[in-house]
């Protein structure tokens, strides 16, 4: 049997008000969400564990199969991963973006006005060398860029320059432990900070910004410095052939930290406006060539972050439109989220979220809507991340009997 | 307090379309076990977790108390202490049949025709040495039959003889690892197989079978090797002296391996005739001369293994009503099974298991049905197979507090 998943990020919310108490998610007209339910069994999922809010990255290794206590080393590799890097192990990674900074080397913004591309100023810095320790820096989306440094001797116990705050100045990189290999990886990228901002601060590109009264994207601040471990693929862990459909970026990373095909949808951007519709429609169609297809939709989480329930709504209901092209599949769909993202909080929380699997053989509940208080009754009681896939899998055949 | 245990072999299921999407227990009449329900607490329960499909024996095991992960050694023990060897730490067990070859030892007949009983091919061997080991066999239900190796530098690091298959060759011992231990068992494990046809093919046995028309047990087929590691037993652990009332084989065998008596009662057989009445009249008579009896019954795994959705209800309404003979009993009674047979399936899987436990000072709750998907909203909540001793030993009076 085959599957889809469909994880809606950060779905999970409090009681809204102005919704008379409902959450975003049980306020929204979603016929084909609750359709899944009624067909289906439901519950209640931690990603992590109780009291423990998860990060998009943890709370995808979890739903992955990976306990990310031993499979997480920060979220760098898993954004090169995104931009399409080739990691290899031991490498370094950190997330970047494209700062300014005025000639004191002050923060005045943190994502250089938007600015709409860092490609070309990546290729300025990618492939160069320092004290012998290549640079790979590749473009992420907006803002954003993926840095990577390889070669012998490094670590990745070390501080960012990226204070994450405006009119500090940017921060001296600091080794985190004793090693000699972090102080020698703290000096590359002291002095990578440096270089960008000598090869970025005239460059053409923020000339042409300048004209047009923006900001230049003169320095690159970076964070989040992580070692690329490779970990078992879903294929090895789970005998799966697997795809990622998502809007890009982290998703597509943690597609490709764990084996999956990366397929491109267009209009399916991450955004507000992303084409829900045609992500699921890709999913219908690719599902032939695998055994399991992960369709990511994110903006529920960016909706909660920017504190608007309208808004989160609206979302829902577009998923549900999409989700509903999934009501004639065959195999298992199953819909879930990473995280509970609060619109009240404007961040990630704690709470658990709804998960509903629904496919031939599946054993059912009582449960006939898909929310985060109704699946509390649901047959599948409360279930932990790492509890999702043996169930999925199992279900869809790929598992072996314990014992005899 | 006392306790009589029940565990239905292979209970749980899936929505059945013939019985309006009901399983087979829910849509049996079963009006004891609802009326336990209604008297007790329920839940559901993995034996051993979430996604994880359980063999019988390291389900037994979960739910007697033994985490599999570390007293598991394979069936082959457990199978031995079935047929009544009685094991020393280091014996070698491996499960076996009565098999059928061809003069050229290719497997014609896994089982010899179903070969009603091994007791006299069992007595040419049992009790010879080769290479100073000593081998025992022992007969079991119809073909079976259990084998150990006993003697110094054994190991269960070796493959079996038996493919599994029928036209194909009798296999080769191989060792699974590198000790010398390993080749040694595999030699005289060979060598087994070739004195099994010599001494076999043309004894009296099978010559009068051959006059009926029937195949030979000509051959000793065996797998699941297993080194048997002596467990604590349920009276160390809990201080409860326990009984099992089964209908044979594997469950004695997990009865002697856990250190109950074993109870024979006359028409408990572990067929689909088995006669469930006697089983619960004898554990209503025992009781007063134990604090524990385990009873089980096989036949709705073997329904369910058949596909059978109707025998597998016919067989829970049976149990029922053996299950009414409990119902006057003063002290606990649980009834749950040990993994879900689902009839789609014709084997065992992952889903959950209902469970109660009914008796005096019960907590309670409002489920007044006995099933796969009521249980689900029981006080119990989901537990694990490991959870269920504590629980049930607690309530008996054997535990002690933990802390002050």
């Amino acid at each position: 049997m085959k599957a889809i998943l469909v994880v809606m990020d950060g779905l999970g919310d409090r009681p809204i008000k102005e919704f008379g108490n409902k959450t975003p998610l049980e306020a929204a007209t979603r016929p084909n969400m609750n359709k899944l339910a009624e067909r289906g069994i439901t519950g209640i999922m931690e990603t992590i564990g109780p009291g423990i809010t998860p990060g998009s990255d943890v709370a995808h290794l979890a739903i992955f199969g990976l306990d990310p206590k031993e499979h997480y080393h920060g979220r760098g590799p898993i954004e090169a991963c995104g931009a399409g890097i080739k990691l290899r192990h031991g490498d370094i990674a950190l997330r970047g973006n494209a700062g300014t900074v005025d000639e004191k080397m002050i923060v005045k913004d943190r994502r250089a006005g938007r600015i709409d591309s860092t490609a070309e100023l990546c290729k300025e810095i990618d492939g160069m060398k320092i004290d012998g320790i290549e640079i790979i820096l590749k473009p992420g989306a907006w803002y954003r860029a993926a840095l990577v440094l390889r070669g012998e001797g490094l670590s990745d116990k070390v501080t960012g320059n990226d204070g994450k705050d405006v009119n500090i100045p940017i921060l001296q990189v600091k080794p985190t432990d004793n090693s000699r290999e972090a102080k020698k990886t703290a000096d590359i990228l002291n002095k990578l900070t440096k270089i960008t901002y000598e090869k970025w601060k005239s460059h053409p590109y923020n000339q042409k910004r300048a004209k047009e009264g923006k900001l230049p994207g003169n320095v690159l601040l970076f964070r989040a410095a992580g070692q690329y471990v490779p970990v078992p693929t879903l294929e090895e862990r789970y005998h799966i052939k697997s795809a990622c459909i998502s809007g890009g970026g982290l998703y597509n990373g943690i597609g490709t930290f764990l084996g999956m095909d990366i397929i491109h949808v267009p209009g399916a951007t991450g955004s507000y406006t992303s084409d829900f519709n045609a992500k699921t429609k890709k999913a219908m169609e690719i599902i032939k060539d695998y055994d399991f297809v992960f369709v990511h939709m994110k903006p529920t989480d960016s909706a909660g972050e920017d504190g608007n329930p309208k808004l989160k709504k609206e979302m829902i209901e577009k998923m549900d439109t999409a989700i509903g092209g999934l009501l004639k599949f065959d195999g298992l769909v199953i819909l879930t989220a990473d995280h509970t993202t609060p619109c009240e909080k404007k961040d990630h929380s704690y709470e658990p979220v709804p998960v509903v699997i629904s496919g031939p053989g599946v054993r059912t509940d009582d449960v006939k809507e898909y929310g985060e208080r109704s699946c509390v009754g649901g047959g599948l009681c409360k279930i932990k991340g790492l509890d999702l896939m043996p169930i999925i899998t199992n279900h869809m055949g790929f598992s072996k009997k314990y014992g005899a």
